[in-house]
Parts: structure tokens; sequence; C-alpha cells
């Protein structure tokens, strides 16, 4: 059998990619919803290109599937191939095999066991504010606009107490079965990048269905319609209904995603 | 007749504006053109939604024309209404007029005389370059993608010899009638905003049809191509032929139009 007899010279690619959220309807294509768009996935962009390159269909996994709209400076992707002989420059051939708001800023050959999704150890997201009385032209697809001015202090010794492990159900939006709702945040912070560009990070083990967008939406609506119910409280109740909206996607940038430090010294630069 | 009879109660509004030209065909609609594309113009979406709260037909001017895909941070335009009472906020009731992608950033009440287009003094071009060997995602509708690494101190050594009152004819696209070619550049230099992002600005007190998408193509194509016509011989030749390509409009920005100080002075914050 080819499979098998291929099996031996199998080789895994890993790949950090950047994209631009605001062409495609997420990282993978929504066939079954009602919310289906006629813009293509991300995941079937880079395969289509792949398959171009290496002349035999590919399958692309990724660390995580990102929503519609949701950018990525430093997603992770592998996939595998047989091919004895890789393009010189891999990196450039799929610049002319991508669409340009798909970038891979780097490639490695990875160890076989390395897997993007499940080898993942956790993750930085960001998430960009444009806090000014008029919005932004230039950003409107690259951030939420808020327009009453954000008490950024205010707002990180509200979100301090999700720091550490903890029962994030109220964060969780449906869809999605998974065995636990216990996730561990390392990090959290709101910070100013400019006059007018906020910026939200954080850092944690793994993240539950829209969980940075929900954090975020409820913490802008507990500094906009002074709501309330603290932060904590919403935490302890284990309930998506008592916290607060969802941030719109176009603010989200998934940026790292970390590996054990064995496997990132078993991955070669190509 | 009703309109010598409002000639005073006329008032003169001057608008800062900031748009994404990606979504636009450029400022003004190109009817007649082949190139006509399906997307709107700036000005027409700008005095749909003028109109929509003005309850009358408004025509707005603006201080040059950008072409389809040139973005703008401080575009200045202006228009007249008779209606003796505007709204509360105008930059506020716009907002709900207009596509995200259009931001009023400043209004003003202006005196009559005033002619965003007439009374410009001068003009500050931007334009960005994106330079290294992937591309990037993000800023791809809004960077010219240049692969080589460019020299920037040679750059500005070869730019210099524009600075000056010169007959730019080498850098007009074909397609306009002026009086004259000739104009005056006061300032231009390249610089490292980051580690890939490079900043082109060009200061002068008018300028010619795409003359600095020219000016850029052209320095660019020297880099690149080690063209061996240098920069003052091309000026010198006063001929378009000679120069190198337009490049392309998603990195130019209209960053800053200067007018009299006397005008400026007339002008109140509404």
């Amino acid at each position: 059998m080819s499979t098998s007899a291929n099996l031996g010279t199998s080789r895994k690619i890993k790949l950090l990619v950047s994209y631009d959220g605001t062409d495609f309807c997420g990282w993978q294509k929504q066939k079954d919803h009602a919310w289906a768009s006629d813009l293509p996935s991300i995941q079937e962009s880079m395969e289509l290109g792949l398959a171009k390159i290496f002349n035999h269909p590919v399958s692309v996994s990724a660390s995580g599937r990102t929503d519609a709209g949701v950018h990525a400076i430093g997603q992770v992707c592998d996939f595998e191939t047989d091919r004895e002989k890789l393009p010189q420059d891999l990196r450039w051939a799929l610049k002319a095999h991508l669409p340009p708001s798909i970038v891979i800023k780097k490639v490695w050959q990875a160890p076989l066991e390395f897997h993007s999704t499940l080898s993942a150890e956790g993750k930085t997201y960001r998430y960009w504010l444009w806090n000014n009385a008029c919005g932004s032209a230039l950003l409107h697809r690259y951030t939420w606009w808020i327009r009453k001015r954000l008490d950024l202090e205010k707002l990180n010794r509200e979100a301090a107490c999700l720091i550490g492990t903890h029962d994030f159900k109220s964060f969780q939006s449906a869809g999605t079965l998974v065995k636990t709702t216990v996730r561990r945040i390392e990090r959290i912070q709101f910070r100013a990048k400019n006059k007018n560009l906020v910026e939200f990070s954080i850092t944690g083990n793994g993240f539950l269905k829209q969980m940075v967008r929900n954090i975020v939406g409820t913490l802008i609506d507990s500094e906009i319609r002074e709501q309330s119910l603290p932060l904590h409280e919403i935490l302890a109740a284990k309930n998506r209904q008592v916290a607060g909206q969802t941030a719109p996607p176009q603010g989200l940038y998934l940026e790292r995603v970390k590996y054990p430090d064995f496997l990132d010294k078993l991955c070669k630069p190509l």
C-alpha cells in the first residue's frame, strides 16, 4: 500500500501564519450553519495553495479555529507530506499560491509527534479597542470602537480576578462540547498603545469558545453600562446568562501559541 | 429668488476627514472611464449623508481628489448650507449617516471665502512601504510590499534633488490639463517606522496627477532594478517616459492640508 510504504518518508511541516480575518469565514468552513458565508475559509485557502505546490492533497491543522473576522499574527499550523524534495523556499513558493491576506512567516520541519492543536500548551490573544469620540476610518476592520473614555486602571483591577485556575463557564458561548470548562489564565492586561488605541492582552493554557470576546465584552459592559454585578461574581455564577455581550470579532488577534520547549528544539527552520 | 434671499444666512462648514480608500472608487466618481468601478465615491457617500442631516442637497468640495484605493488621514472638505440651526453635534450626527470607513474628525464654521481646494497652500502625503521577505497579511491594503531590503540613506540622498522649485513634468501621469507643471517641494524623507515599515513623507505647495506615486515608484525602481538614470536626470528630462512605475495606490495617504494662517484663525470649531 502506498500510504504505509510512504510512512517512513513522511515529514511534518510546521508553519507560523499571519492572516487578515476580514476576507474569510474563519479558520474552518461553517457549512451547516445558517450564517455560512460565501467567503472562503483560511484552512481551505491554505490547503489549495499547498496542494498546488506539493502536487498531492494536503490536510492542514491549526492550533485552534478562529471565528469569521478574527485575525492572527502568530497562528501555528502543520501538515504532512511524503514528498522527498521540498521547494527551495517554501515561504516564497506559497506566496504565489496564497491570497495576500495570508502570510507564512516561518517554516520548520517538525518531529512527526508535533501537532499544532494537541501539542499547544498555551496561547496569547490580544484585543484592540479604538477609544475616542469619532472612531477610526482606517482601523474599523481591526478594532472595536468604544466612544466612552475607558478607565484602564479600573478595568485592570476588575480583570485581575480572572487570573489563576477557574471554571470559565460564564464566558463560554454555546455550541461546543468540552470535557471541562476549567482553564488557567496567567496574565491579563489592558494598556494604552497610543492616545486612542487600547490593547487588551490575555495569556492562558487554553480558551473556551469565544471566551476572550466574552471576557472583553463583559468588561466593557461593566464600564459603559455601570452594570452592577462585579466580574468575580459573574465568574462564580458559572452561567453565560449573567455575563455581558460578545465583543465583535474584528478586534481579536491570535498573537502567540506556546509549545513545550523540547518540541520547539526539535523543530528545524527550513 | 430663494437663492439670493438665503445668501445672507449661508454658512460654510469645514470638515477634517479621514477615510479608508479600500472601499471607494476614489474621491470622485469616474463615470466616463473604462476603469469605472461599482464602488461608491467618497464624495457621493458624504453628500448623501449630509443631505439626510440637512434636508437639502449638499455639494462637497475637497482639497484634492484622491485616486481609488488612496487613503486620507487629514483630507479637508467644505460645503455650504443655509440651515439656520445646525445639529447639536454634527460629527456624531454624521456617524449615523456615513459608512465606518469615513470618519469626520473635526468640524468648523469657516468664513464664506474659504474653499478647501482653492485656499490650500500646501499638502503633506505619506507613503507606506512594507519591507521584508514575506509581506504583511494585516497591512496588505495599507502598504506596498517591497521584498528587497531598501537602503534608506541612499534613497534619501537620491530624493534630495527634488527639494525646491522644479518642473515635475516627468512625474505627472497623463489625463489632466494644468497651466504649469512647476511645483515646490519643501520636504522629502524616507524613514523606518519600525523593523519592516518604511514611511516616505513629502510636503509641497501642490502635486500633479499621481506625482507622489510616480516619485515613489521611480525611487523604488532605482533601488530594485539598479536603473542607470539618476533621479536628477529624470527630473531634468521633463518626460514621463524616462521615469519609473506608478507606485500602487494602497500605500498612499493624504496626511495634512495647509491653509493660510488668517483663514485658520477665522475657522470656529463647532
